[in-house]
């Protein structure tokens, strides 16, 4: 049965509930703590009270129990890690130095306790990690060691005589930068170094080790250095430093030691041989931090969005020749900056929550697998970035969209546009995420995590039908859950709306680039050239190749998402989002289709009409689908975007 | 002769002097006046004091002479605008709160007294405009009619009795918005009205009047009422206010009358009969704010690149299988980051200084013709938005490519960023400037100034072989000096690089677009649709044929401003990147030029090989184009991007 969307979206609610999915409550609950602190407290005040209102609000949270959810339950959280992220996504909403003073204490230095730790070492945090009386820093990224976390400077070499640690910052590059909590507020720190013990020559790789970095009073504990990082282009509320230790002393159970330890004696032993792998098994732990980021961006938009499309359905400017004026959200023009970004953000939330499951799922399994986790690194790499990088489009579109009144504070653009700026730099640079995924795209075929070198696969490729080897990828089992479950009752000559085609298309591109970028590798080396080399010199198609899947990934899961909802009239009004959201992906990047025959010039300017036609329609549901974010007035707090207006009139 | 660019770039010296150009002293000078200003005096101080600080700044700049120079020479000026322009580029590299100070007192409020009034304004106001003892406003702008300022509300009423205008709010949404100078310093406004007299029942249109809003303590005049903008997301040190008017009356002689005026007894008279192009004669005068504008905002663009690249070439980040960390700006999807950026940088400020000598011709002429006129309208209009927008594309892509540290404030992408976004809003919002860009292509064809409806031509188009009538086109005009002119030795297999077939890609891309949206008008309005749908439906269309000729217009400028260098070794670097700049534009929008037969899809990814190649070679200039830009180091104020560098030091 299919049905067609006529008229405007009859149930706002419904779709809100669609939106809200499995984590309803956790949201409504966050709406209405969000709205009860009183986030206008923040406006105007000095960076230092706003640290401590940051310190405050996030206290009460912890006290709350919302923060805890993905700790478990006998430290008072409830192991569950999808409603912890659905809650971190709505304050997403609301101020976000508080949500990133929240993701540094509960996500990074909470989530390493738990995660790196053992259970010693639970006892000894998690209890004050939830209620915020051990406020704590991650202290990874080194000042010229910002993206190549491997390669950190900072040691922590065990000393067998004292059994204890000493941590060193070697030189003054090496110093801990970037670290919430670091300048006002945190105790201790989890301090990612080089591991040295007597028995090896070399560092075993990068280890956390537990330093306390203040005392009761505050005051920097001996060897401690602490600076502050000064002011930020947003984030005001986060106390960002700079951390030096200078030959700091630790005991040996300082160590986060789930997947490594050193005796007594100073022996060092792990269950994963390889240090490679040994080093990203740490940080793959700590891939809730990028969903967690992801998903906030997601938020961001939706904040910007719901502004910016209700005050272009509220906005007139120049007269028809009716004598009307006419809504800005009238212009093709203005159709075209906002609602294709619009449609994204219900894609990416889509996918989003597909990531969340599957995160979910990799907590409470025994083992996950190497392959599945894998895939869940790579979809958390690719959708921050490509969530992040959508965020800041997004705002900056929106601003544009409510010309001086978006520029305007109280529109809040300002905030939303300086506190997200970071989220395409932080829990990884983006650029340098999708070079992960990239990178796991190319290895993931063999099935083997131990060999991280991206080289090491060209001849496995060679050496297959490609084909084959692209059928293993996971892109190709979404989709065909896709293709049986398609839309059904479209007019068959309408190619552009048929939803295998759609989809197909993207997949094609996907497993194409992917293909393409293989077989450059391999004649690069085959010409003799240097394995470095060779890579560095595809690096943009290698990230391409990236972001073709990851594209591919997104609209699966919309697509997906949207054919399950059970309400036919509201699921028409989707399938035309989700239309929309498909056919803008591949307006966007019609060249490449152009380039490798698989559209024709005529076919690819069908997609531009039916790209503007879809417009046209979706415009009429562009209110119910900003309201439908349901982010309460309070916590919007733009006059211009409030959804019940009260603020200023303009107009005779 | 041709040579061909090896190695780096000789002489830093020569490149920054032809990038100086005629104006090179001038530029000089206000550099030093920037460096002996303090600039670092804003940080860190309050919005008032800000305020107060812009206020003192601009006097000085008004006693230095340097802010006079467009002015007549009677009353302290050169009567040069060109160099006036350059000073106004010039101080854009400092601080912007400043540079929108001046542009308000000078430009905007000064301007309209000098282009608009007559004699009698001159000598009652031109030596207080130029000293700063009568700060100004120009209140055009109102809440409900920021865009759309034909209709504005606001009312100028004569009063033949009194001998009097009536200036008056009539509602609240026909307030004046935005007004620089208003909130906190302005003395008087030139504020536009309808202009209503007894011997006319309809409005005149939109006039200018001076009317005292503040009296020497301060205090806002009788009937005046003012408001603070309130915080803005950057140019905290410009006083933005609103103003309303009760029934303000001010004398018969503020009219600003040099294109109409009002006898005693209330007869209205002008010397151009049709209200619209009345209307835009008199903003066609203030050409010169979006000139100015654009070029800022081309300055703007020169300090992020003159940050990022600098950083890019000395922060290090992972290990090459040698053993040393690889530069930054040695990866590629850097190089495709900030490099293109640095190429269209100098291909706008080619354009922007071929505009300038436009710009200076007209004001030099008795009379410029409406055909030259326009063009420069046009061409004023449409370098502004893609300044502007490259502006905030600019410093968006070198904050990222700073990674954290472009986000500290000391670093400076905090302040550029929030200071220059308005610079896409403000002097006339982008998407409505291409669309007058759009228009005036339209209609240009006729030679008729009188008639702006855009629809008008559509018959007279059809009429005739199109070909022909864009033959007219200023664009293929500038060509054919180019194809005369171009670069000889280049290997002829190689078209890619074919400075004619490139250019020819361009114009062609710019004429058929605008035939084609040409027909779809007619069309429309033959199958019997409201002509104003029409247009509407056609609104990015034509946006896309703005767009096509403004890249025509810059593509052309920077090509032959490097094919006049004189220094052989020079140019054969700027041909280099005169090339990456065009095949950059053509790659972005290869789509098109693949649907429309323009490129096979193998040329089409021959193109993006040929950028890549661009990319390898030019970034041994990367520091050279930069360093050229002559930013002092003092004025640049981030640490990160200093020239020399005597700041923070990374690595071992």
């Amino acid at each position: 049965m299919s049905t067609v969307a006529v008229g405007p979206i009859p149930d706002v609610e419904a779709l809100r509930r669609w939106l809200d999915g499995e984590h309803r409550e956790i949201r409504e609950l966050v709406r209405e703590q969000l709205v009860s602190m009183d986030l206008s407290q923040a406006d105007g005040i000095s960076r230092e009270e706003y640290r401590e209102l940051c310190l405050r609000w996030a206290t009460e949270l912890g006290k709350s129990g919302r923060t805890a959810l993905g700790f478990p339950r006998r430290y008072g959280g409830e192991g569950n890690v999808a409603a912890s992220i659905a809650s971190f996504e709505t304050l997403g909403h609301g101020d976000l130095s508080l949500l990133v003073k929240v993701g540094v204490q509960f996500g990074l230095f909470g989530g390493a306790i738990l995660q790196l730790g053992t259970e010693r070492h639970h006892e000894q945090y998690l209890r004050g990690v939830i209620d915020v009386s051990i406020p704590g820093c991650f202290a990874m990224s080194e000042s010229a060691h910002g993206s190549d976390v491997q390669n950190v400077h900072t040691t922590a070499t065990y000393d067998a005589q004292t059994r204890e640690f000493v941590v060193h910052t070697p030189h003054d590059g090496a110093h801990k930068e970037w670290i919430g909590n670091a300048a006002a507020h945190g105790r201790q720190a989890v301090v990612f170094a080089q591991l040295l013990t007597p028995d090896a020559e070399e560092s075993h790789g990068v280890h956390a080790v537990v330093v306390p970095i203040r005392d009761e009073d505050g005051t920097p504990m001996p060897g401690v250095r602490i600076e502050d990082c000064g002011d930020k282009m947003g984030l005001q509320g986060v106390d960002n430093g700079r951390l030096w230790f200078d030959q700091v002393r630790v005991p040996r159970e300082a160590l986060l030691d789930r997947f490594a330890s050193v005796s007594e004696d100073g022996i060092y032993s792990s269950p994963i041989e390889n240090p490679d792998r040994r080093f990203f098994t740490m940080l793959g732990t700590l891939v809730q931090g990028r969903v967690s980021v992801g998903g906030a961006a997601i938020s961001v938009s939706k904040n910007a969005l719901s502004i910016a499309v209700r005050h272009a359905e509220r906005r007139r400017q120049f007269t028809a020749p009716s004598g009307e004026e006419i809504l800005l959200l009238d212009y093709r023009t203005h159709q075209r900056r906002l609602l294709p970004l619009l449609a994204r953000t219900y894609a990416l939330h889509a996918a989003q929550e597909q990531l969340v499951v599957a995160l979910d799922r990799a907590f409470g399994a025994d083992d996950v697998g190497d392959l599945a986790r894998r895939e869940l690194e790579a979809h958390a790499a690719g959708l921050k970035a490509l969530s992040s990088w959508h965020a800041t489009a997004t705002v900056q579109a929106c601003r544009e969209a409510c010309g001086g009144l978006g520029y305007l504070t109280e529109n809040r653009f300002a905030s939303l546009k300086g506190d997200s700026e970071i989220f395409t730099t932080f829990e990884g640079d983006n650029t340098v995420l999708l070079q992960l995924v990239g990178k796991s795209l190319l290895t993931g075929y063999r099935h083997q995590f131990g060999d991280l070198d991206p080289l090491g696969m060209v001849g496995f490729v060679a050496g297959q039908a490609l084909t084959e080897v692209l059928e293993k990828t996971a892109v190709r089992q979404i989709a065909q859950t896709l293709v049986d479950r398609v839309v059904p009752g479209r007019d068959d000559d309408d190619r552009e709306l048929d939803r295998a085609e759609q989809l197909g298309l993207l997949r094609y591109r996907s497993e194409r680039v992917l293909a393409s970028v293989a077989r450059r590798l391999k004649r690069g080396i085959d010409e003799g050239h240097e394995q470095f080399e060779v890579f560095r010199a595809c690096q943009d198609h290698v990230l391409a190749a990236a972001r073709a899947y990851i594209e591919s990934v997104i609209g699966e899961a919309f697509a997906l998402r949207v054919s399950r909802c059970e309400d036919p009239v509201l699921r028409a009004h989707l399938e035309r989002l989700c239309d929309l959201h498909l056919l803008c992906t591949i307006e966007d990047d019609r060249a490449w289709f152009l380039e490798h025959g698989r559209l024709s010039p005529s076919r690819s300017k069908t997609i531009t009409r039916a790209v503007n036609r879809l417009l046209n329609e979706v415009r009429g549901d562009a209110g119910a689908f900003v309201d439908a974010f349901a982010i309460p007035d309070q916590v919007l707090r733009a006059p211009i975007g409030l959804k019940d207006q009260q603020g200023r009139v303009s107009g005779p």
